[in-house]
């Protein structure tokens, strides 16, 4: 809360808020439930002034219609995108964003967005994992994953660059590469098998079988068998860290990822079973996590396994790692939760160091427990 | 419902039921979730009689004031072990039934100890898994690990020996061995990750603070980390089915095995993460689990993966595998409801193959749904 | 499950199974949770063989595909119905079933529909309380509520009589009017207040925003402010037991009945607040429920507030009467499965009797806790 | 978050915090549920500044190994009471405040009791509902019922008296007062029925077979029936708003007041059957609740039936309020998360007023959902 806002030298391009401590933003899709979280985060954003919502065939209809704990906040949706925003949160359908951004985004709207359009840099990964050509290829080099804790300064950099698109990452692989990323940039990864659990909430707001109450409560099983979409990101962040595997033989080898649905809302715990490159021991991780996330706001490292429950509501990321003398392998256990550091509170991260303010912004809230 | 009766020729020892058709049976530790899971099966056995139901300090109390659902059978708990059964179930903390066993048996009662004192073929394995030295390690060669679908005939065998004592394997074991027997009899298992998620009926009846509803409920979390105890049963089947790693060097590369409780109340799913010995397809795999699986009368290999709320309140167990081409792994599932086929139902169909018995006496329910 | 069935004389339409003790039935709505558990009853059924499973646009689809805990049956779903039956359940919306039934009917078939077309005395009611006006109001002085414990006489007289059609009750109707059977009967109903609660499995199979996981997990809410349909059942029986206000009054002042959707799936709970007409004590109320309930099968009456849980997956109900001395008032509490003793298991219990079966054949499972 | 803080003139007992900005405070029985939500919401407390966490046998451990989710406040809980605080949070068992708080209140430390220690005015009222006798029933006259929709004058009067006591209600009592004042100030309650569900953190975080996840989740039970201790707040509260009744005859007819235990973690709905003194209909009371909660910063008045859901982990109440011309009757349902404004909300809401501070400071985070 005592967050300090400490303007820089003005520029041309300089996306921080004037003197009135105010970004102007829209989020486009807000009908859905990361829609209604990033209004639940930005509506209390201390620099933040929502000046639209935006969903397909509404007519300015109050928030609270659709989501009634949303209704104090007074705001309405709309099918007009709002155009005098210094910033845009898209949540939409793969292929959607990558429609509408480039004219957006050379305009200097910044464009945070949280599907999959701008996440990968490969363009013939869009039609292996989405089943879409991407429309707009060549802005995949500009756009930056945007996930803090790996790219910080290049999200820092988009502050001044004409055009600034993050490519805000899915929940699996937030919580997967966190859990695994002092692992990867020490080439400790030998062999890789990362098996997750989520909440249904990641499955979405439109009702399917599969996300009713009488057939989710009680009941556990496994999903996306053979090769989640989510795949893609995680090794191409994991080949970015440094990871042996994936960047030596990716297309032989790849992640062997395999995500479940369990019985609860919110949530994700990603378990990252390892086969380390060499013996490791507990002193050598533990120095390995201290040093990647001691100073990171949003990620703690904790010695006994977490709970997802322990991170419910905040931007809060929990850590796990340890070897085991009897297998040889070590396991990385990440948590959090998926709409939030998976999806829009990252995304308010990431936004805050784009327009240069503090970076836990908005996001100050404690987990909700019990 | 139909199942017949064939009486085979009457033998000293012989286990089958007189022309009464009635097996006398005692339960011991019947305060427990999975005692009253045994008399809400054996209640309903065609060919069983309940003498006794036991706990400690207990005298002769309606079973309803412990369990509400049990109250129409009319039975009683008490402090007293009846001694005119033919066959004891013991669900005990571990240590306690290796204690009162030896005398029973020799007298000729059969016996299936639901915990963990005679599942392990090693007595070395019980100061190092559970922290007793078992204190009949004679008895040891002796018992047979109760699972049917891999010891059958030694199960049948039992019906003429002077002694009988079942191991009844735990919850976790009987999932993934089952998941994953086709791939070890091949010799398949080259490296083995086993992620496992569990209701928290597994835990037990007593209040504790991680099983109360506030802290369990919109949670999940890995525990045991470093090494579950069913890892011993875990690794002692695989080897013995032929797995390679467990046979060649069961101790410096265990089986690498991540139990999580997830909220619900009763099922498992074991997911079992296989880099397989040689590359193999699906058709390969389809025919092993179609060649050991066909013939069992309770379980049924599904091409998409199970959900544990297909077999919840049943001993069925749904077991699904699958070749990954991308990353050369084999993924075998197995779910169940750990309080049936893992614990109660699993020992009533031992007990029916011992005492000469349609296997699925007792156990024709369908599963409870949604 | 030693129920002995007694043929009684041979008549021109008695309904009971011929020598081979089977009655042939098809059930029509298989494919929504009260056909599925039409089926997980009368596929263990001792005296029934289900020669058909009925819905729109299948084609000889097994079961499993649908209702995967189901597939072990071998059954399968065509949208014929097939014409060779005994007797057809009817799990169909409303005004559905009132259609295709008479013919059905006077060709000698038992009907036992568990929508709402024939629970319904009166005809005005179909369009008051459903929006349809019947069309064959006059099956409707014929068919028999199907509560055996206030109608056990008029369904077994279905035995012999050309025409037998069972309008089994609904789920809300069956918890309230057997809490208060006893309380209508002796007069004492002065004013009265029915609160319930619902698992979700009420709401039926197809998704809805209601029922989907996200938005009922951790979340209560009323619904039917104004007048469920259930209503019109509730007051019709009370009245036809005697209960004074309904009677004397039935349009002015009608039942206070309010439900409740809470984050299970099965499962009711009817709270009834009763203003006695003149004071009574604990002691009468305890014997006026014994003398309704003590000879019941599936009834009993506890002494302490009962739990959903207790009955789960069986035809049991548990009953609470209690007076309070503090306010004057009399609470009567009923719970039971929605979908057994709720619907398919009190389907099934008329059946029997009306095909002179013994009550509980098919029922006999316990209740499935934890 | 931009709540202005307006200073009034300085008095000798004033509570307002003085230039610095900050009430110093400290939160006793900081283990339980309660005590974590006063950390949760005071550690954000724009003028709040938390100098000390007590519970029994602590000895300054870190919050978070007792609440995890706490951890990152760095606070720590300690036995001693700290003594230099303007104001104590009191989270503790009946009968335990009020053996403490006499000294402290005389010393001019605002108490804020979240126990019923200080909410009946009668003293006879303790060993009656709670079974202990008042040791300081001197103090019951000063002390304040801290609902400020009822009470806002006594709270904020409390900010220059010299001894400030808040007696902070029930769960139960909020959600049901506020469901029915408008309609006891109009003397418009002629027979009331109160119905409630509570989520199981209402019961406290000691573990007990209770509240154990495979007992409360797939079920439902009534509890306290024929008095819960709640019923004390709800009378007393109604016959000071006017209700005829509890006025004219509070022994003789006191409200028939049952609560249930429903499968959810947070979250309360109070559903208040009334029948009224004379008729009304739906625009008279639309025109009640709107003249008193239209400028209720907290309380919502909704026209659909509303979900506890729309107000978990807020302050806010959300009120329905119909009236049904088929019975006469009008039913008013509240709701509200049982932890926040059931308890640890409220009480803020209450510091608040007593400390010349924004009403809804600390307390602007929106409802989380789903």
């Amino acid at each position: 809360m005592s967050a300090s806002l400490q303007p820089g030298p003005a520029i041309a391009t300089d996306r921080r808020p004037g003197p009135e401590l105010r970004v102007r933003v829209g989020i486009v899709g807000a009908t859905g439930y990361v829609g209604a979280e990033l209004v639940r985060l930005l509506a209390r954003h201390p620099f933040v002034e929502i000046v639209g919502l935006t969903a397909r065939s509404r007519s300015n209809e109050p928030v609270g219609g659709t989501h009634p704990h949303l209704a104090s906040t007074g705001l309405a949706i709309d099918a007009a995108t709002p155009d005098d925003v210094d910033a845009l949160f898209l949540a939409l359908p793969h292929g959607t964003a990558a429609e509408i951004v480039p004219p957006v985004a050379a305009a200097g709207t910044t464009i945070v967005d949280l599907g999959p359009d701008f996440r990968l840099r490969n363009p013939a990964d869009y039609p292996r994992w989405y089943g879409f050509d991407h429309p707009a290829p060549e802005l995949l080099d500009d756009a930056v994953y945007g996930l803090p804790e790996l790219h910080r300064p290049e999200l820092e950099a988009l502050r001044t660059t004409p055009r600034a698109i993050v490519g805000s990452p899915g929940c699996y692989p937030t919580t997967t590469l966190l859990a695994l990323a002092p692992l990867a940039r020490a080439g400790l990864i030998g062999d890789l098998v990362v098996d997750a659990k989520s909440g249904v909430s990641g499955a979405g707001r439109d009702p399917k079988p599969d996300t009713m109450f009488g057939e989710v409560n009680e009941s556990v099983k496994a999903y996306g068998v053979g090769g989640h979409r989510h795949v893609a990101e995680i090794e191409q962040e994991l080949a970015w860290l440094g990871a042996s595997r994936a960047v030596d033989n990716p297309g032989a080898a790849g992640v062997d990822f395999l995500p479940h649905l369990i019985p609860m809302t919110r949530g994700i715990l990603s378990a990252c079973h390892v086969r380390p490159t060499r013996p490791v021991d507990q002193a050598e991780l533990d120095a390995l996590y201290a040093e990647a996330y001691d100073d990171e706001p949003f990620v703690t490292v904790v010695a006994a396994p977490p709970a997802t429950k322990h991170v419910t509501g905040s931007n809060h990321v929990r850590v796990h790692v340890s070897a085991d003398p009897r297998t040889g392998r070590v396991l990385a256990i990440g948590v959090l939760d998926n709409l939030v550091k998976g999806a829009a509170g990252q995304a308010v991260q990431a936004f805050n160091l784009v327009h240069g303010l503090p970076e836990a912004a908005g996001l100050e809230q404690l987990p909700l427990a019990p």
